[in-house]
């Protein structure tokens, strides 16, 4: 169950409004890489948990405190297009700053759909899909997904401290950096305490291993038509990351045959040209 | 630059067709755990590389082997589809066997679609999406976006290996599981290479560390609103993952004021009712 | 900033789990008459509220119990497809119950991509989408969505209660019932408090009147190739509902003529055949 | 059954053309407020009519009327990019005029997809959608979705009415404008002769209100942590709106335990780390 | 502008209501072959044509006619939910026919989202996407987004056609698959009209042949790593079918160099490790 | 099975970095028109080939060819990025060129997402969509799907051909411009193959001609309601495209009734004012 209070995790203050940083902020809205993503996320991980409960509490712990994120960016995004209105040098349109502004690269429908707010969408107007929402039932392969989040999340938001010169905004950004650093850490943990890497691949560890094809489990394969040599990388010779076997290296070879289908049935209504005998 | 040959990486083999397992196979060729996705992730991965230039060429050598996989499965799905004249038990609709099967189970649009054979969807219809394709920039980033999707994508070979007791069908998913083994050893391989969790972390380690917010980077903050103590896990105290601080436990507290808007524009065209004083 | 506590707003009991209805449960969540739909939506419009603040807090407060809500659904979907293993009356394929699901009309996806829990999707899989997040900026138009998300959320929840026998869901459904009453009661009375039909229409108020068409802005234009007469319905005579106008009955007319468009310039690279003269 | 001529609804003159403005077109096109919407809204509404005629009819009628709204604007469409040649101020690429047009704000896809004409996608590119398409067999709870749509839809319009300063545009616009106020004034006489909102509420009004929870139906719920005092608002306090009910004021408490899960089940291939016992 | 009458284009009658016939039906309305997009396409294609008035009058023609195909089928799907209610033989749920229907096979939202109606989405429940509405300004590429649009409709209805025994509903169809029949000779009467194979290709025509590569412009590239001989097929010697060139055969080979991008730069926060000398 | 090599199939040259035109590239990749949809139509196209075996080999020539482009334009995309750092003439925000980039018409998400390299999306950034993906199991309705592909793709690569002005990006288009004809040719050498347009028409032809209703099958009906004569066009007066009928000129008539729909059933909870007698 869930509760909230007025006031914000962390201050939200625009220096110098700027309606087209609103758009790249949306981004950690609505975009794969945002907030709504990794709250939904954390979320329905922690709703859906089987096992020990102690990683479904912590997982309820930070989807919650997502939400206050979505909350700062969406706050963050209103006032910055509160500079939507005034400031504009060129005087061409003056009349009608907000046009100005929609033709000098800001996001047009903060203001035709939203009236100068946020929206669950990326910098591109593309909304947020519930596709980007990974909760598989297997642990460790969630906490990847979450440390893969954070670690395309933090890019995205040092990429966002480098946007603007807003003093304001980059304080809160380096707020979010650092809330995405110690998520990266947070779900590493998770992994050591699952057996770290040895432990806990190939995921998932309980599928027997024996019953993977011994063949080709561990080795590198090569498709390259000039047939290089092993380049004796950390990928195709010793150990194997996970502690299960050697690394090698291949290259591709066919071990299945051409593939041959039936000719179509009648009912699928081909041309009928293609009622041939299929070898031709 | 891509070639071909007719023959498939590996035996694909459909002892007794099952339509509705050709359903289910579609989560792995357009499914966000799937081959489309991984094909076409790794090789944007390659094509936008920048860097030293090995990690792109194994990118490419990988890429172009999840095409062979998106083929085999896709082979697959027209021979299960072949099941879907014949071999039916009741008779009430006889006359039309194809029919039946959509009832039963079968995704509609095999046939009515696609007249037997794969299309570029998930299990339940849904079109592959285009912003599954992770590709940052970042190389540690996009890793661990590989290690997900192998994790995701060997979890659901396993689901598929358990839904089927046709002999063919597990032998070729005893080869794609084994395959998915080694490319989240492969994708582990290359974080160990950049330096290993501690180098790695946090991602990305080119923003100066310093310059996020010192005082909640390692804190894990807990939105429990019975404020309970230190659960002294992995993750709320001890050294962080990344070597570079030390967990500790904390409530989440507003560091934020409430936060206030101005008033709408009146080219924003709200109700006349807000046009009033903010303060009421 | 938000919290949660570990508990449920409302008792979520399954008495006999039922992977279908768990299918049908995901329209509750991620469809869009669902919950994760309000829920974004009442916040959206509180972070975004320019105007008096109580409409913001108000909007703050239920949509955060909408975020409880999303919990006891996905809770309800879990315990639903615990039922997706046993109590299997025909045998045919008994060593594999899950499989028998699946073709009897459990979602495919709630075992190979999640393990049996809820996912971000409607009843058919189809992903949540940010684009049914209505805050417009314009409050009445915010509340219309609001009640109209209210009443297709109860319709659905009504069918829902209907779908099951089982006397948990019953209950936990008769609670969501009860809410939604209170929610589209909630919205009215904002409309209500904002001045009412009359005041607040036509939505937005803001815009002078007189300066859109006073020829059209009243009449009800008709279609109808057989020019009925007027069938002095509520909508075609008698004063309008918003008191500001009388309702007139039309047959719709051309006031305009046949477009022109300039030929395609060469830029264009229309067909050769396109580039001749206008009129022909 | 539907018949076209080829004069327009009414006049769509540009006097002076405009690429950008072009784009902004889109939103009333392919946008969630747009004309497909309420077009392809009100005909599937009325195609799926059940109950009194009259209400289908009057469906009819005005989804009819719709399709020529959509005419019209993407007939301003192509209008205003016939200026995407010529009248260019700034000469660096002179030679270029459709170019210069898609740097300073023009959707590129108007160019490169469509050959200067409209598409059926939003102001930002993004694909119209039918899951926009609202017609839930409930009359009243249609009403809404349709008072809501042209509500979003007027705002939208006089927005766009704001962002030109072309007069021929602006008398489209205040003609649609009009239409939209006509259209809500339409539906709220539907609603009006369903009963108003008194008998139109709760929404269905057929499922049995007993039925509901009693004990939270009409309890104005505070999610706030700091535990307001009833603010005696219109929707905490009095008779509710549909006259049906006393609104109370409530803080949220949980009245749901915890919640418990089952362990992962096997073929689920969940971490082995998940098998435990779940109480830990 | 446009008009309609209230009775249908041709009779729907349905003897045996079959909901899940319904969901099969739903491809024709809202799937990629359906008639939502053809309608949408055609007008869309009229509204935007340049050049000789012809072509468009005739598109606006059948784009109204089409919008009568749908009216049909949403007609039909709605008629066949019907008997979402009876006939049902296993009694093991009897007390609830609806849901047994939707465990049957039928799509749960036509009961749950549309109250036993039509949806603007395909046969698995996918909503329909404004991104297949081809018009792109080149009349000759249009006729075959057209001729495609109808041979893609027309075996679908074909399929539809097979998987029904109801009488009504094969005479329905029976008339589409004509209606789609002629579209299809309309369509290629158009390219006739524009010159035919030879006139209108390459598409677009108005494109100096010369400047495309000329190395290239009519040779079969074999990418088949075995490097087979010519087959001497139709595609492959002889003269080009639009008359211009001589189909010759060649294996792929690489005309460029291996690409080389610069490192990446400072603001794009790639990991260190990436910032090295780019050649390793 | 797949093969590639380093090298590109032509050269990719950029003479000066435009980060504009590099979003405008991305509709060759990730847009409907674009490389990634014919990569996986044809492919698809050749893994559920259903008759005789030459056409699966060809398509799958052509299918790995086209791999081999998406590799040229996202390595296309990534050299023009490179152009988001440096000669700026505007020295306003000088120390930020990458943003001033954006806000210049750069997609933001190219720097935001992907760190300056290539995406798997459109010109607006919206994602690439499965649906595209064209594989009907009938033959001649694929090629059709094939030769529109070809005719929108180099309709837009002659658009983009003439978007710049960089010698080395227009070397490459008009490589692909070339390509792009041969496989208009070469799709259309099928058709010849298959019988040419009077044997391939009507698609599909193996379904019985006499089965299609017959009054209506050639018949040109006209929706416009002032009841034009016949134009005697090629499409409606003469033998029909496809040899086997005549056309004729019809103006459409209702041929059906006014639909009844029955009343809404008790459990779809419509309101209960639609449970009147339906004949009122």
């Amino acid at each position: 169950m869930f509760y909230h209070e007025k006031r914000l995790q962390y201050q939200v203050r625009v220096d110098k409004p700027d309606p087209q940083f609103a758009r790249l902020l949306q981004q950690a809205i609505g975009g794969i890489e945002g907030e709504i993503r990794v709250c939904l996320q954390y979320l329905f991980q922690a709703w859906g948990n089987r096992g020990p409960a102690k990683y479904r509490d912590m997982l309820l712990e930070t989807g919650t405190e997502e939400i206050s994120h979505i909350e700062m960016l969406c706050t963050a995004v209103a006032l910055n297009l509160e500079g939507a209105k005034g400031n504009v040098i060129d005087q061409v349109v003056s009349e009608n700053p907000v046009v100005e502004q929609i033709m000098g690269g800001m996001d047009p429908r903060h203001y035709l759909s939203a009236g100068l707010a946020a929206m669950a969408t990326d910098a591109n107007g593309v909304p947020f899909n519930g596709s980007w929402v990974v909760a598989s039932g297997n642990l460790a392969a969630d906490m990847y997904a979450n440390v893969m989040a954070e670690a395309t999340g933090r890019t995205l938001a040092t990429r966002l401290w480098q946007s603007t010169t807003d003093p304001g905004m980059k304080d809160m950004l380096a707020f979010l950096i650092a809330r995405d650093n110690m998520h990266q850490n947070q779900w590493l943990a998770v992994l050591e305490d699952l057996g770290g890497v040895e432990g806990v691949h190939p995921i998932p560890n309980s599928f027997p291993q024996d019953l993977e094809n011994q063949s080709v489990n561990y080795a590198f394969v090569s498709t390259n038509i000039e047939r290089p040599e092993n380049p004796n990388a950390r990928w195709s010779t010793g150990a194997s990351i996970d502690g299960k076997g050697q690394f090698t290296f291949e290259h591709i070879r066919a071990m299945g045959d051409e593939p041959v289908l039936a000719p179509p049935i009648k009912e699928g209504y081909a041309q009928k040209e293609q009622q041939l005998d299929k070898i031709l």
